[in-house]
């Protein structure tokens, strides 16, 4: 009996075999389009489902890739020939949330702002703060480690997970984490399984750990610059100054005059680079007087408000960065990452990318962490060679500088002929073992991360 | 050549093998002793240094036992017969502070007090603030995952480290992290090195992750209840609150009994518990205001004050613990961690032991986390039966509401016996793999963690 044949059998009613359906699991948001057709699509609604797909996947040595929402940007979901899709988004319960403990334990594939507006009853958050939280999973959240604008105060997901348990290549269930706040047990398995891209097991449930909601006056300023470098200078004298806003955005001249033509609006005459910040937290008003001397000083011209509507103006510069460079083109969207004073010599390397390769690279950035997203916009559907040429040369330069291919987005398929660069060949193989440990017949995301 | 005569050549007056030196490397602050005397001390000062000794205890297949101060309370450090002592304290050069990037890059044999104090003239600090942290070094709060007084608001050592270097068994040397912010290529082993206890490689470089110095007056606030459970009570409310006080601890009436006794004082004439918090940050002031509230709700008496040493005089109380027990007898020092709310039952668990087992067992707890340290006081240098088994009632009830056997602490050789139950043969088998990968002789650190 054949693989889908014995998956239909042992899970009937959660496997599906429609091409259009099969089709839409060969990309995902990174623009990568798998090789091939997958085989089925299994629809888990509990740990017993995840196990016995695992099982027969095992059994048969068919690749599975395990998936959320999709909403990766390194293609590391998508799924191809002779490949099982294994769908976690039918898994939303939340389990428990406990005020007094500070945790949740919710199923992967319930989507984080679900979850956030369920948290937010009982004056709790989750941190980690994709842009894609609406759309994406706490599961794919976690085994992405996803970052967002909120990093830099309020750290990564993995400062945001105590517990998981994870269902690995066999079937086998683990639990690794505590759901205590601290424990020192042997080694942090489920550190490790954070970011871990699907490699490793199957996420089946998350012990989440939360914070109380932040509270004081929401105060976002929004400035603009004679240029990109003095508002990563404004940037870096806020960091240096022990300033901790939530959010520090900066977008180049390239982002501005495309979301000033999306929006139809004349943020492009204002300034050759916008530069977003929000203090929350009970000396917000304090803080945020500080930050806007400091731009100030840097020659910035700023706003500032505490009105919700207001706030949403200037935040909505930022937000439609993204939809606008989308509207100009297909794009290769990179995630590189460096130590925070290096940011201004990163904008100067995709300044001088753009001249030699004769491409558009607009450039938005996380600049209160030093994550850089600068954007390869081109036309068609094919990556044009010169873009990862540039993009390579990029990721060399930025490793020069102490810094990383990817801040946020992971390896995926997009990237991993770059890893072993970025890792050195010691530690390129001992990540090869250690993936052999989980997955001895390398059958979960087979040719992610690592190349085939 | 037998290995003593070999590093001795190689490592040319860095070698010591003086009885009564060697002496002191069969032990640390856990009380236990190793068997035996170890062959030779090495006094590394370079990453060459630790290569070289890596190197030939790999050729010659000796055991090493990599050790900084010796401050561990699990016996992860201690070294017997046959085995190398591979010391770093030697190591102690600041390579760099960064103020703009919020890092700094340090050799692990540096003190953490000694750091922190050169940091502050930055207006920079490294949380990690185990009670050790004047005596023990950084290299040595990595490897264990060093917890503290202040984990609840500032987070574990795991969480203030970016990037390490580490020698592996065969003398390889690796780079695991980024020195940004961020960082999402192939999987997290710097995580995974941190509270490796040794066992996976010796880290010989540390990239820290900083934050700026905290602001703001600091509030003091020394509370007395009638019994422990209402201290933890009002601790829960204040978790529950969402306040986020820097330090919750908790002595109950036993170690208040030792205190009094030790300090001279009529402290336990005040109350059964003893509950100590301290606020900081901007909203300080606000903060213990509502603290205590919920402190005088919950039956507290309490005093508070922002003049600094009223403030260390309150703190004492809780630092005399430590001593005060020492000077009872012998400590089998425990370490269990829970989910906040069932600190309670585990205080009363311990009363409950304390009957059965006709024992004193004196337990101080780290509140904002639920990290409970039970002391079995005992007389003579060996653990008596029945503190075993009352040690073991403790860990598998801790295990039961979902905590662990160490919250800070580590396994070391104290509690590699009860390893196995917390984890799972599962992920037992795996964790022995892992170290595998990057261990195959099984040299560095045998038999600590894991049972020979």
């Amino acid at each position: 009996m054949d693989v889908v044949a014995r998956l239909t059998r042992a899970l009937p009613g959660k496997v599906e075999t429609t091409p259009d359906v099969l089709e839409r699991y060969r990309r995902d948001r990174s623009g990568r389009v798998a090789d091939g057709v997958p085989l089925a699509v299994v629809r888990a609604t509990s740990v017993d489902d995840v196990q016995t797909a695992c099982r027969i996947a095992s059994a048969t040595g068919t690749p599975l890739v395990s998936r959320g929402a999709g909403t990766g940007l390194a293609g590391g979901g998508i799924a191809g020939a002779g490949e099982i899709v294994l769908s976690t988004t039918g898994m939303t319960r939340v389990l428990e949330i406990s005020p007094a403990n500070q945790y949740a334990v919710v199923e992967p594939g319930i989507l984080n702002g679900d979850l956030n507006r369920r948290l937010q009853e009982h004056g709790l958050w989750w941190p980690p703060d994709p842009a894609s939280k609406d759309i994406s999973t706490v599961g794919g959240n976690i085994a992405m480690n996803a970052g967002g604008l909120l990093c830099a105060k309020y750290g990564v997901t993995r400062e945001a997970v105590l517990a998981l348990k994870v269902v690995l290549a066999d079937g086998r269930l683990i639990s690794l984490g505590h759901k205590s706040v601290k424990g020192v047990t042997g080694y942090d398995l489920c550190a490790l399984m954070i970011g871990s891209e699907g490699t490793l097991g199957v996420i089946v449930e998350c012990t989440l750990k939360l914070r109380p909601v932040v509270t004081g006056t929401v105060v976002t300023i929004g400035a603009f610059f004679d240029s990109v470098e003095l508002a990563a200078t404004a940037a870096a004298g806020i960091t240096a100054a022990g300033l901790q806003p939530a959010i520090m955005e900066i977008l180049d001249r390239r982002t501005l005059e495309c979301v000033s033509r999306f929006t139809g609006s004349d943020l492009i005459s204002r300034g050759d680079s916008y530069f977003l910040v929000q203090c929350d937290g009970p000396a917000s008003v304090q803080e945020s007087s500080s930050v806007l001397d400091i731009i100030t000083s840097a020659g910035g011209t700023a706003e500032q408000t505490t009105d919700p509507a207001e706030s949403e103006r200037l935040v909505d510069v930022r937000r439609q960065g993204f939809p606008a460079l989308e509207a100009m083109g297909t794009m290769l969207v990179e995630d590189v990452a460096v130590p925070r004073e290096n940011m201004v010599a990163v904008f100067r390397k995709i300044a001088e990318l753009e001249g030699k390769y004769a491409l558009m690279i607009p450039t938005a950035c996380h600049a209160g962490d030093g994550n850089l997203h600068p954007s390869f916009v081109f036309q068609g559907d094919t990556v044009p060679e010169e873009v990862w040429h540039a993009a390579e040369e990029l990721f060399t330069f930025v490793l020069t500088l102490g810094g990383t291919l990817s801040g946020e987005h992971g390896i995926g398929v997009l990237k991993r002929r770059w890893l072993r660069a970025e890792l050195g060949d010691d530690q390129f193989d001992i990540q090869r073992q250690i993936k052999a440990v989980f997955d001895p017949q390398n059958i979960l995301n087979r040719g992610k991360v690592f190349e085939p």
